[in-house]
């Protein structure tokens, strides 16, 4: 169960430069290209025709062409024209609005009436000039909720992160959840310890000491359906952590859309913002490499999680308040779970009655 | 669905030369092997002693060995003998009646009382030495009526095939469809064009040139079960096209048994007949390698598109003009369902009044 | 269907040499590791906090550390301790009776007030320094049952094994099939033949002329739920074959532990306990290498009869006398599955009644 009124990330523009992208989103078989303006079009990924992958095809003049006879499919979901025929009687297809949007390429699988771009999440790191980004995509079969779980809940690094960003004093900071409207916050302070290599890599790239005590912080930010962003650093001992002017520290964003392919798999559009030295290319390719090794040592754990609760369907799992940021996350996806099937049976009632 | 009470290209007898060949058609595992006068032999691939597959087994003296206990399976079906064991109450095994001819081995997996090799369909270009025949054999996860489909309409040569057999003008030239019996022919003609790759090699094989116009013809035939001939070639323009001498063209009878292996995949033996060069090995070679490359082409889109069907099981899809071949095809395919299905109940009325 | 209240073995200590190993028996996921003491520790590999795999954890101390949180679990199933966590009121998971006994690590997968060590069969060439033993484990694909039978009836030792243990002389000496209790012993005796290959290369191991006649025996036994132990071995003929003295034959005992682990697949520990050169590694080596090579014959055979067997469910086997070791078998088995479901009944009846 996912919300399908809602914004997620489906690919990015790389992943659409060449040729069309096939992506399964929220259970939908999508098909993503760019129109003749340029623009993002997210089309049901099944010809109209005889029901082959639109995906297979290839873009001409803005209309995406289908790879097996040939039919002309428009931006719109009807059929512009195929060699031969008259298309007006063709059928449609689902159109699905679709943003290009700080890097990403955002689509919404629910009720289309609704899709407002102005409700995108906005992004400050990706727009401002003093921030940079580098990221990646893993695909992973498991439930979009586990990672929530995952990521609000970093007591983990120590444990599956051992070697980079894990350190004992994560555990030993009590974490504070609190929730803001639809946001979670989960923050954890760490002070006067050691950096774990990982940071001690950040702080050399930023110019600074990696060998002097530090404060660390970890601020992780749920937003609905599925985004969760974390604040993390590190600043030298004593100069006010989180708050410690920027010549002193060394902080980022840990970006995390998790979209969900199916009940029990996911796109996971990880990457990290950081306003140090935004323009060192080659500092964000090897956070990009560090953090890509990092996040890979999650997927094992997730994927036989999964199985594990697929054995054990009936068990009750702890939540304790380490779980938190996790549980009050899932209670504001099951109030917008609950909103959206009022609002669809609603839909059936008006048409009834009508 | 599939016809049951139909001959189906099974094997070629190169795949039972070493060993026996244990292979699944119309849900049926069937073990083939030569009997003791080289008469290919087909039984339930199912040892009445343990279940064993007997494919695993071994041939002596015309009867199948079980590789796993001994049993020795004689022609019909019944054991022959088993070390140490009397074998006159040992149950019987299916035994299909099949037929080696035109270089290939038929076998029909319906009710055996029906079968008669009689109704194997006639192919001139197996028995006569003016014809050379090349091909191959895949294995693709479809429905064979998606590969009816595929054959009886060949537009998507011009987008799935765009750099050896496609061409525009295959779209620009409207097939005419029509149904004599059971059979259904789907003819295209194009005149006056330049020859596509494929077709400039055939030509310069048949020492003609390949830099001339050409007139074009594609006469797809349909056949009960799933056979699908298609006689296609090129002639230098202005002789009478299909009608035209043989020293001015290229012709050949593109030859597809499709063969249900389940519900959802198929053996597919694709080949090339022709009547040019026939004892010319090399060009049969290099006609085999070239038709491999294409018709390798459709794999990925017969797979796709049966998982697109499955996903959206209750979308009606479109039938047009160029569909008529296949929905012709499938008609014919219904009929000879409904007529099998109507058999099978009388068969059991009888025995019920018996 | 498997007997659940049975000691099983679970896996070889080496399996648990250098972190915990996770494996499903009986249904069951179960991570086995150990605890303080040494002792083998058999608990359900599910966390109790979140669901994680606790076989992707690490021991300390003697206890298990979940690798997701870092939840300590007891070896009674109980959590000892969480990072910032009262404990006390975790629900527990469940323990399984694990025994290390024979080179063997053993466990009881079903009602765990029935789990007596003492019930584990007793093995003489475990304990016994005169007896050297190797082995090796498959993961096998079929019901547990198939292999029973397979090692019940050894006449397809003259066809799975042909070139090595099979020789035509098994298959023309009826076996003999006893039950004592509940063990089932299969006797076969062929006298005055030449050895097959793997008992040349036994004869010659223990420095004994390998081209002179000898007498062959082969005395299998099964015990519940699924041990079989064969004794086998050639004797220079005219000895007394079985009763031969030790220094005219090559004698051994093959030992097969079938543990299952769901309906249609099992561990399959294989190995050879002999009683002449013990101290002789190489030779020890050499046996293992040979065995593992022959039994992985018996793989392809077992999993096409499964798959065999799953399409054909309704169809009656034969029951030979050659099959009435694994017949046999299977009576005990049935009466033990009959057994336990009896006594599960009355523990229900029992709770209502109190």
């Amino acid at each position: 169960m996912y919300p399908k009124n809602a914004w997620y990330v489906a690919c990015t523009p790389d992943e659409i430069a060449e040729k069309p992208l096939g992506r399964q989103i929220c259970g939908e078989k999508i098909v993503f290209y760019r129109g003749a303006e340029g623009q993002v079009v997210a089309l049901e990924d099944f010809c109209p025709h005889r029901g082959a992958p639109l995906s297979l095809g290839y873009v001409e003049n803005g209309n995406l062409i289908c790879g097996y006879h040939g039919l002309e499919m428009g931006c719109e979901g009807k059929t512009v024209s195929m060699p031969g025929q008259r298309v007006r009687g063709f059928p449609g297809i689902r159109a699905f609005a679709a943003v290009e949007r700080y890097g990403f390429i955002w689509v919404w699988t629910g009720d289309q009436a609704l899709a407002d771009p102005a409700t995108i999440h906005h992004l400050e790191w990706a727009e401002n000039p003093d921030w940079a980004y580098g990221g990646g995509l893993f695909h992973i079969n498991c439930d979009y909720r586990l990672m929530i779980d995952n990521l609000m809940d970093l007591t983990h690094e120590t444990y599956v992160h051992t070697s980079s960003i894990g350190q004992k004093e994560i555990d030993e900071a009590p974490p504070v959840t609190k929730v803001e409207g639809d946001e979670v916050i989960t923050s954890r302070h760490m002070e006067n310890i050691m950096a774990p290599p990982f940071w001690r890599m950040a702080l050399r790239g930023n110019g600074l000491a990696d060998d002097v005590p530090v404060d660390r912080w970890q601020i992780c930010r749920f937003n609905p359906p599925s985004h969760v962003m974390i604040e993390v650093g590190v600043a030298h001992a004593g100069h006010g952590g989180y708050e410690a002017p920027a010549e002193v520290k060394a902080a980022s964003i840990v970006v995390d859309f998790i979209t969900p392919e199916s009940e029990t798999s996911i796109w996971y559009f990880w990457g990290m913002a950081r306003s140090f030295k935004p323009e060192d290319q080659a500092l964000t390719d090897s956070i990009r490499e560090g953090q890509g090794k990092i996040f890979s040592e999650d997927l094992e754990m997730l994927e036989r999680q999964q199985r594990n609760l697929l054995w054990q369907p009936e068990r009750q799992l702890l939540k304790l308040n380490i779980d938190a940021g996790g549980v009050q996350s899932r209670r504001i996806i099951d109030r917008l779970l609950a909103e959206e099937q009022a609002l669809a049976a609603q839909k059936i009632d008006v048409r009834q009655v009508g």
